[in-house]
């Protein structure tokens, strides 16, 4: 009882890059040694075994290569992003390429089947419904770091006892840190499992000079810009309301920026931005209601405000009173009466300020939404709520004040779930089928604490580049609160790059102007144009 | 600056229906005199001059009818549905094959244009980037009603201004009783104007004998359907979260209805069967927390539940407290002290059993969000939090008891406005064209107080059955607050037919099994399977 795109999307073949129409004859060539972005010292230290390790490139040598079967296992770590799936099809097929006898292991559930050692044994039969499709569900996944001296053990033991030749480990910025601290561990006690990583996040914060773009990015952000787009058709319809649509992306506001980009909101919210102009809550009201102003001045009584999932972080103020929050919530009973009065008086005044500029739902949800260790659940916070009560509250100042005599009638959205297990696009499928190959080609070449790459992205998917990146070279040190630990940094939006140059070009007429752009539906079939480029993001990028 | 899909989209060339081949060959036959669905008597009062004309069917003559010049009109009245754009464009072009000199009017913003005589006048080229596109833009809409008999005499100045063979209004229930009773007034005035309706909007529930289906259901509900997908697979696939989701539709639950037919979600509440079962808040809970239960003991801590925009209307109890709250809120200051202990000391006791059940957050939206009359707005009760609420509440008792042992993480979604003005689907663009086709063979006609209308939907375009339905026909009186008056009356889900029984068989099995359908994104181009068939709804009212 599928649906027919289900169906139709079974029988799509992706085409990887030219190099793996010939796979036993890919050599690797290792380049020099490499460093990492800095705290090269303090990275050598804890990764002796592996730091400094050369970049792996692919050619074509005359004669085949060693094809001796191979047993390999493979990991989803994380959140859904659109072409998982793929990721493990690819491997397969490259595997069965190489030598029909090869074995792919699936871990179920998550880093938890590693430690559990919970497998199923792929064939092409459980894998086929499988193929270009979302989701995670054929292997299941979960957020679980494998960090303790007994997990690290238990991986060892699955990997020995499975007498697995590579595990391949398809996740984030935080799971290709652990994979490379598997590495390490693997190699210091004489286990000769290549760990390979896949970088997979729809948060795009996964990106850096060899990484060019995590995979799900160009799915979820088509998802999303059918939303925005369709939205803002609708309130340019209608002519009564302004829409505020909050876009998943906690840590960086790629996703926001990249909507703005495909849909020309009339004001979208960067939160590396406001970051970096150090503004307040205040500010950004001032922003959106300026613009409200000029558009009620233009007769326009509507309009789209695109907010990032993060952007709460991004404000300093905010994070002032959230650290302040968690401090005193620590040792605050639950459920004390007047919780709003008590952590009030509590606060400094800089956190209590902030506190008093928040209308009272989202204070509770400050006060009373907390995860399991007791903290402020910032991403449960409806910002786009938030704002619509500034907004609302300045607005009727300016109406007092004779600078604002328009109409305001605020409708809000979050779009986040509903991209992340989407079928994945043309590129999204094909660039996992591709990074499926290029993990198989590195486990095969015995290489490990790699994070299989593709360039050239912006070309066609028979020109792209595959290769190895040693996962030390794209990492650094995190200082915080005294301790530091090894991290692959996510990559903020760049002020100062093509994209956010590119959207800061166009926003003043956006602001004002209706140039809304409707990307529609994520279309798989017909002519290149509507179905196979990427994002707005990726071709600034890759433009010379 | 379009997107490339809206570039590929204005290319598209929908295929009406085989007889507007030879458009100007068409000779319109009259059948028998009609009659109403119910309160004939009443309404051949109200309507001397229009009740009882017959069905309009369409054939093709020898030779070419009379094609002398005809001056039209268009309006688009109420909220946005895919395919308004497409109505118009149909309308055009078969103007214009008739005869180069016919001339099509646009009134502006709505009912609003008619009034103030607001009108552009269409051309190719002001037409054209909006061919097959969303949203009603080209000309704007509004929600005003032509009642007033100064509004009445307005409109009679503008068409004769205008000298206009015809009106096309392109509407809901609502604004066909409005051309109904525009075409009873001018045919009492002498005023020669044709009146025909155009049957819109995404909620379904303009749908009779005669009508197989509103336009804009269709796009809607597949824009609806792929993020209702997606979202269950990302449930699937983390396995933490149950979704409450929302959609739009208010007066009757044909789409979630049908959304649930292409995606299979594990609870799926229809008002229709709620009211039929005079179900309390309580029982929808219930109903709810055992399918969660079950759920659990399976070890499936997550899941997919479906709940009508208009759900409370159609809780018993609710419409009682409703009543009583606008009642109450009627003669109290909208910012008193204490307003929830307040109006609970004034209602009586079976509204207040019922304001009791609710959380305090939704209390406040009862009493705090009214519209312009002082009502509350049920439209922005967010049921699905409510839900979760009450949810939340009874599953935290079952634990006491010991009869639910799982975990329970809600997320909340609302789908509505990213629905209204999606781009549409072949089936919308093709069957809005052809509406407007129909409207044109209608007008030279000089048939009034007509719908435009095609049968044998679930067939290929060509095949379609053109024709025209008094509206008269389809009416019949409401009875309210001691006063009545004519209405097209809303179709509300039959809990008898085809697609209630086909739902109600499957449920069970949805409940527990994850039979997750995903029907992805409208696809545009491509085989027949994924691009031409409309909704599950109306493959099953077809078939025979």
């Amino acid at each position: 009882m599928i649906s027919p795109l289900q169906d139709a999307r079974l029988n799509y073949r992706p085409v990887p890059p030219a190099i793996f129409r010939n796979i036993n004859n890919i050599e690797v060539s290792l380049g020099e040694q490499t460093s990492a972005s800095s705290d090269s010292e303090a990275l050598r230290d804890l990764f002796p075994q592996t730091f400094g390790q050369p970049i792996a490139t692919f050619s074509l040598a005359e004669k085949q290569v060693d094809i001796h079967p191979l047993n390999v296992g493979v990991v989803l770590s994380g959140g859904q992003a659109p072409g998982g799936h793929n990721v493990i099809a690819g491997l397969f097929d490259a595997l069965k390429t190489m030598n029909p006898d090869n074995v792919l292991y699936g871990f179920l559930n998550g880093p938890d089947g590693i430690i559990k050692n919970n497998t199923i044994k792929i064939s092409e039969k459980f894998l086929a419904p499988y193929r270009n499709q979302g989701g995670f569900d054929m292997i299941g996944s979960s957020r679980t770091k494998i960090e303790s001296p007994e997990q690290f053990e238990a991986s060892k033991k699955a990997v020995t006892d499975l007498n697995l030749d590579g595990i391949v480990i398809i996740g984030g910025d935080d799971s290709n840190t652990n994979a490379a601290m598997l590495t390490e561990y693997f190699k210091s006690e004489g286990v000769a499992t290549s760990v390979v990583g896949v970088p997979k996040t729809i948060d795009g914060d996964l990106k850096n000079e060899y990484i060019e773009a995590s995979f799900g990015f160009d799915t979820a952000c088509k998802v999303y810009s059918e939303l925005v787009g369709n939205i803002a058709r609708d309130s340019m319809s209608a002519k009564k309301y302004t829409f505020f649509i909050r876009l998943m992306g906690r840590s960086a506001s790629h996703i926001t920026l990249e909507c703005a980009l495909q849909t020309h909101p009339n004001v979208t919210i960067i939160g590396e931005e406001i970051a970096e102009k150090n503004s307040t809550l205040a500010d950004i009201t001032s922003e959106i209601v300026d613009v409200l102003c000029r558009r009620a001045n233009a007769g326009k009584n509507y309009g789209v405000i695109l907010v990032p999932e993060g952007l709460i972080e991004f404000i300093p103020e905010f994070r002032t009173l959230i650290d302040e929050l968690n401090d005193i919530l620590a040792s605050t009973e639950d459920d004390i009466p007047n919780k709003i009065s008590y952590v009030s008086r509590k606060m400094g005044p800089k956190a209590l300020a902030c506190f008093k500029t928040i209308p009272e739902e989202i204070q509770k949800q400050l006060l009373f939404d907390r995860d399991p260790h007791g903290n402020v659940q910032v991403s449960r916070i409806e910002t786009e709520k938030l704002l619509i009560a500034t907004v609302k509250k300045e607005l009727a100042k300016r109406k007092k004040d004779g600078t604002f005599s328009g109409k305001f009638n605020a409708q809000s959205s979050f779009f986040g779930y509903e991209g992340r297990s989407g079928l994945p696009s043309n590129f999204d499928s094909t660039y996992c089928y591709s990074l499926g190959y290029t993990a198989a080609t590195l486990v095969r070449s015995g290489l490990s604490g790699y994070m299989s790459c593709i360039r050239n992205l912006a070309k066609s998917s028979s020109e792209w580049e595959a290769m190895g990146i040693p996962i030390t070279m794209m990492m650094d040190m995190e200082h915080r609160q005294g301790s530091s630990k090894p991290v692959i940094r996510k990559a903020l939006v760049d002020l100062k790059g093509r994209i956010f140059e590119s959207f800061k070009e166009s926003r003043n007429s956006w602001a004002i102007d209706d140039t809304y752009r409707y990307p529609g539906p994520i279309q798989f079939f017909g002519d290149n144009a509507v179905t196979n480029i990427s994002t707005i993001s990726l071709g600034l990028e890759s433009a010379q």
